[in-house]
């Protein structure tokens, strides 16, 4: 035991391979087949992509957030956050890598709660990618609390019957099956009265109101949806985890993911700081190169050291979630992470687009791209705002109020017992200079 | 070698007594001696701070800076940096450990250039605190910029003879000797032009202009001196390391300086975190505490987060020089580090300052001196701005310019080379979906 | 009526005259006699100061905040904004022009509710700066929650007696008499149950327990005191304005109190800015002056830019404050010249001193006084996040809430009303290109 | 002359109709035919857009920029900036009032310029809204440095023959003319080398390279083009304004033009202040509304600071360039609003999509719309940097450099200074407390 800030030299190979392989062979993906991540592989797409999962399956990197159990690997979280740093690069390499949110979230849950026939149709399919899975949870009038969800299941008979809406369902209308969460005890407090549901895709009564896109994207042509649940009949087995379980279950998804999106983060500020720096390089402008230009310096020098910082804060949570394997002793760093996340991202692919001059406000140059990622990542999975108050909770922890109207430290009473303490020394006035 | 994030047990039972101890008995000093750090030890405070210098030395703390050629353990720079986090709590605590600047840095001078009757005259005692010394470099005129200064030492005979100004020459008035950066050739590049000297204190025609002090201090009372050197002649062996070797010299001194710095302001500012947690805690105002209110609990996370982060970059660029032990590999991010410093204390003393109102503000709580403590940090050994340039310059390094108007990530050319690696695929036109 | 931005020519001329006289005449006694406003005018201070007195009054400019029914010119808030501006330079300069807190406050409220006794003996000295006062309102425990007071002033026969501790009560120890607030009913809600009592600082029973400082200053020799009121008994008349009424008589005083002081923040900040390019033009470093730098450039291009924008918004809210002479309609925009001011001086103090490198930090530049001026700014008056919360509920008195789960402008829908107001044109396909 | 920050009853009554005819007319043309505002008016679009033209006509609100001798009003700038930030409500304003750039500074160039023939061809058509122009100036390499410019034009015999490249020639795929900036004489400072011409659109050699969008547009099917000009031959009476007269016809452009955009980014804005509040009054969270929690009531308050001191900031600018009628002396200030400008816009957009939580990064809301818009704002016409360095410079014009190496308010030389002063006082020590 002792601090040291280097990987490996084994898993530091299988890192370069995967670097040299995403920017030579993934990144590609991305121009030719862009926001297809999420459609079931066919035709020329499977025939380019099913060769590039067997590779990255063969240098053991395939779906690594997997315990042995099922038949992963048990890297940690720290080795999989360096990994993610790479994959980051490229929105089809979760794909390739077999590591692709929501799909490991709902993976885990299948595989913690769901039935031997429910792991059969749809656990192996989806670890192998061959399927997609929806988590569709949050609801259009509620936002990031939980409480207020109104989606109801109720019993009927064998049955489960849902009705109500659901927003953000991501991938709905790709997806296998729906992971939904319902209220089956109105009852009782949410905490105990909320329950998981998977709900095949094809099941009658489940309506898509709308497509909802990210900024940019055609209206009503996106992957975000906004479903209908319209007396949605599941038999009994659909319930996941038992009755009055789905924040549970909901925690469970959490695990190292926030982590892992965190070091994505990452590889793709790098990105930016990359492109800022070859740009800064490239351009002469009134008399020097842009990068002779103290501005341009400042956005290299602030964009270099918050990226440096934040990369060493998630990797220390990463490390902390190994050692730990505790979820409360990590609860205060995981939500340190998301509150920096979009920030760090924002700030530097904004820089990076400033130097870049018109050309990085284009749809030639991915810098919006990653701001308004930045602004996505400051509100998927909670606003930030809300985990700013979980970090401040957690750190309060550690104090107590002091004991009368002044602080522990007010000088008067902190001078006051200095001098008792070496009031020996004090009272010999010679040597009180 | 596998990240690790964790200090030696043994090494943290010392860092735990440490801490104890300078919570304990070093801080009542800086209530009862304030400002007396540099003025050498006798009477009362000999009484008091001789036996704790001793406690030091027993726990194999004292003069931790030091190589074992010197008489130190070689703990490194990681260690040292773990220690002087505690250190920073207390103005008093750098003289009790036997590692206060620019002590530290001029015993390093002397050791690798002095004269064995300097060494035999001044090393020893400063190693032991038992006298101080004083860095005599900067120029009223010249600020940052070395390549300015005027001072001159002329040969005379087998004497030299010095003639400026010199300011910001702390602890002049109470120093023993000063180390004095002169031009010994101008008919030279600075950059070779330049020597050091040691000139005791003594030497007729030193005259001390003014005593500046910080601000708050009284006018003509400080310890950051304006010195006149007026024909202050010195023998031929006050040259220090040869003719024209300032620069070199110069650097030297740096070392981990900044980096010990850097782990002081650390523990500074997290002693600003905790009054800032317990006054939140403490008080009740509107119907709440101010814990539950979300502008506190957003500076508590802030300052979390961005304490947390810096802690880490230093920890890991400490780490970096005992690795490389090459100060060109590492001065990237010692840049980097003295650039993140001001802010990190500025912003969380700033807010634990807000968070105590009215009582804030007053001399009886001491957040205006770290904030003010910031603003010199973000001045006395290069300011930012400088240090900004130095970092973006190395990052730049490792970058080149795009071979033609179009950054390498330009998506149009981006996409031609894509369509053209997965052609195969993309003829078939059945599978683009 | 008409936008205009310029003031008349006829005021400009006094204001003209009033900039010269408070840089050639006041300026210099803040030099000599610093920290010494409030001290009752003796010896060499009177005679230095009551000829400046004199020549305020001879130009019309003695006392302009007081209206004619007290001897004043009725000026109107812009007109004394603007003089605000030129007495920021100086902290005497208040002084010498008869409007200084909190005696301004205080003698208008004596003038609405003091008897004829009260008036005699200390309305006339105090508007003519013979005697000083103090506003004793807030609590060691308390902040800026009122409603939290817990000095009690009972009746006895026709007495009312005190008791209870005070904070932050400025100039008590110069000062003739206190403005105290009392619990006088604690069964009522506060804003009925407390009253205002006019204290003559020489009854038995007060008792200063500290004279806190600023930060910077000696401990215990500051001029904001901590008071105990022990069985401090006053008489009937003592109280100001009826039982129960502390809070309306308490709003009386901030009137246009605040717009001045913002107004003497901008003359301070434009005096920073004025040092900073002196500063920026007059140093070389590193082959060119720092006005050349774009790090300077910059640092003196937001600074106009902040100052600016802050002016004109202090003087539109004047403005407003003479239009509608009405403080509901004006709170919002009082209450964001509150927020904005301590920011606008920190900000632009803080890059001044950057500009002045080590210099800029010592007791020999005027910086940390600014920067600490800043800090009080934010609390004193009530703290930055109070009024951040009144200006975003008096903007909110503007709006209601949407009908359903979606905003007004959510886009589906509003396409939708789009293209049933524009039908009879989308129905023509051919011309919707 | 007097301060007043009020518009005159009959305008004011223009602008209220204005306001409700852009909210119930116009925007939603931007919903029904976005990204159509440059493509001449035919079928279904000129029915619906003509009637409103008309009706603008009608009000006297059309081309409110042109001057009498355009058959303008002359509402001078100030009227014009408070009628523009009406139009930044909607995209499709400007086309419905008459005044979108780059039209309008175009037809400033023909109608200055031009021969009675390009006057008849292309000016009225022009002002009417009827053809469309573009200004092909900026070049790929060569970002916001006009000196760098390659584009050549060369004399053969009466004719011109341009050869090069431009960038983000706005509107160049719908436009009926360019205006091209070249070089005629390389052999000169390029100050004096280029000149203006004016070249049919349909001039043989004009191709177009690429039509690149902004962020989230479709690749090559945007409005900005990348344009070669190869072996394009234009008459002598093309060239505008005379040879070498380029940098001079460039500066007429800008004019009002940037405080129009600069009241247009307002009305913007504050479309995104107000969704933002009706938002946090709608949405109710963790058991209270959005609008009872300090973070979100931060966000209103600083936006709405943020904003009203802009618009001022804008306002007053417009007055000046009424006032002065001299781009010299409004140049600070229009460099000032630049530079603010995208900030402002950015900020409080990305606050008020924070607000909306996922949908507000959606593209069912406009935000980030609003976001990229920012960022444009800070590149166009100039990046934020330059336009920093402008007010830096002419700000410094006022200042000259200290005269010795102290600045003129170093407190040793002015303690002198008012120690001299006053020093008939301060030699009788008894007052001098």
């Amino acid at each position: 035991m002792a601090w040291d800030f280097e990987t490996e030299p084994d898993f530091q190979a299988q890192l370069d391979w995967a670097d040299t392989f995403v920017r030579d062979e993934v990144e590609p993906l991305d121009l030719v087949w862009p926001h297809q991540q999420f459609v079931p592989l066919e035709g020329a797409r499977r025939a380019a992509v099913d060769p590039l999962k067997q590779r990255v399956r063969e240098h053991g990197l395939w779906a690594t957030h997997l315990g042995p159990e099922l038949g992963g690997q048990g890297y940690g979280q720290l080795k999989l956050a360096l990994l993610n740093e790479i994959l980051g690069r490229s929105s089809w390499a979760p794909i390739v890598f077999g590591c692709q949110a929501p799909d490991t979230g709902n993976a885990e849950i299948i595989a913690h709660y769901g039935t031997e026939a429910q792991k059969q149709q749809y656990l192996q399919p989806l670890l192998d990618g061959e399927l997609f899975s929806c988590y569709s949870m949050t609801e259009p009038h509620a936002g990031a609390d939980p409480t207020l969800f109104r989606t109801r299941a109720e019993r009927d008979g064998d049955d489960w019957v849902l009705n109500g809406r659901k927003f953000f369902s991501s991938n709905a209308r790709t997806a296998s099956f729906l992971i939904v969460m319902a209220v089956t005890n109105p009852g009782v407090s949410p905490y105990q009265g909320m329950s998981m549901f998977l709900v095949p895709a094809d099941t009658p009564g489940i309506q898509i109101e709308r497509n909802i896109g990210l900024a940019g994207e055609p209206l009503n042509d996106g992957s975000h949806a906004l479903i209908r649940y319209d007396n949605v009949r599941v038999p009994a087995e659909a319930l996941l985890g038992g009755e009055g379980q789905a924040f549970v279950i909901a925690q469970t998804r959490l695990g190292g993911g926030r982590i892992h999106h965190a070091m994505r983060t990452i590889g793709l500020a790098q990105k930016a700081v990359d492109m800022m720096c070859e740009r800064a390089l490239s351009r002469e402008t009134a008399g020097s190169r842009l990068s002779d230009k103290q501005f341009v310096q400042g956005y290299i020098a602030d964009s270099y050291a918050q990226l440096k910082q934040f990369r060493l804060l998630v990797l220390h949570t990463a490390w902390e979630i190994d050692k730990y394997n505790d979820y409360k002793k990590v609860r205060k760093d995981i939500a340190a992470v998301k509150v920096v996340m979009p920030t760090v991202l924002h700030d530097i692919a904004w820089r990076a687009m400033q130097v870049h001059g018109a050309l990085g406000t284009t749809n030639e140059m991915p810098f919006f791209t990653m701001i308004h990622g930045a602004g996505v990542m400051g509100l998927a999975d909670g606003p930030t705002e809300v985990h700013k108050m979980t970090v401040a909770k957690q750190v309060l922890r550690n104090y107590r109020p002091s004991d009368d109207d002044w602080p522990t430290e007010w000088i008067p009473r902190r001078l006051d017992a200095a001098r008792a303490k070496y009031a020996e020394y004090l009272d010999n006035k010679a040597g009180n200079l």
